[in-house]
């Protein structure tokens, strides 16, 4: 028989929320969701992860990527930073989701230079491939976020909670 | 100009295959790729993950976990296995990304006591909650695969390439 509990998602709190954006400053990759266009079912990929010069979550994509097709046709999409340690039960460990809306950055975008030069100090190897014609950069804007500390310890995150993250990982939302 | 490139994606040889079923041996945590039934959009979450007797991918699931609800009304969903280290450029670290068919275990279902075996000599911890009435094993068989060992390092799986997957980690398929 189920034995119902008490939804544990609450909003988060001050405290959660500079967490939220402290990991979204320190992550360097992400696990990203995206729907397949042709079976409308979901896909999984690796991407590396970082902020432009306003703070929105940011990404480099080969157009070879699976999931640049899927982002095309459905721009929204779910995005997981956090990593477990190596030790202890790996769903303890804080991880934050997102779901984003996809935006292409054209080349001749004129926010593209200064989110170049963001991108090569945080990613400095990317200098060898970031400017292949196959290349580019695509923001994951936030819609939502939900924070996870481990079982029982959630809370929903806003966009606005999510707005203007400061690369260097300290401060509250603006 | 786009300057075209092969396709770096053939199908898996056989250490590439032996490879990605050690990866799915080792794995004790996953990231799942899911499809929100009410918004029709990705979703994604953190999940444990194990082997059952038969070498199918499992996971053990809160029916308070957002996926629950998205994973009943569409069953298909992917799966991504393989940490990126703590050094280098985490898009070099090789992972194995799933498309999986998800089937929820019933309490009553025959082969559930050797699955709850295997899940707890895997995940020791989990028998605090394994019989909680709200927590269900749900398979998540194999479909195909992608295999990712890093820039232009990627090969496909099939389905039978990835059955039947001994927990040692060892072995090509059958």
């Amino acid at each position: 028989m189920a034995q119902p509990r008490p939804d544990p998602v609450a909003d988060a709190d001050a405290a959660t929320c500079t967490q939220a954006r402290a990991m979204l400053a320190a992550a360097r990759h992400a696990a990203l969701a995206w729907l397949d266009a042709e079976t409308g079912t979901p896909g999984i990929s690796r991407i590396a992860l970082g902020l432009d010069p306003a703070g929105v979550p940011v990404t480099l994509i080969s157009a070879l990527a699976p999931h640049v097709a899927g982002l095309r046709a459905q721009p929204m999409a779910a995005v997981m930073v956090g990593e477990p340690g190596a030790r202890g039960d790996p769903l303890t460990h804080p991880r934050l989701m997102l779901r984003v809306r996809a935006e292409f950055v054209a080349p001749a975008d004129p926010g593209r230079p200064a989110l170049r030069d963001r991108w090569l100090a945080d990613h400095p190897k990317a200098k060898l491939y970031v400017d292949f014609a196959d290349f580019a950069f695509v923001r994951l804007h936030p819609v939502s976020g939900l924070w996870n500390g481990g079982f029982a310890r959630a809370a929903q995150l806003t966009a606005a909670d999510l707005a203007g993250v400061d690369p260097a990982g300290q401060g509250a939302p603006p």
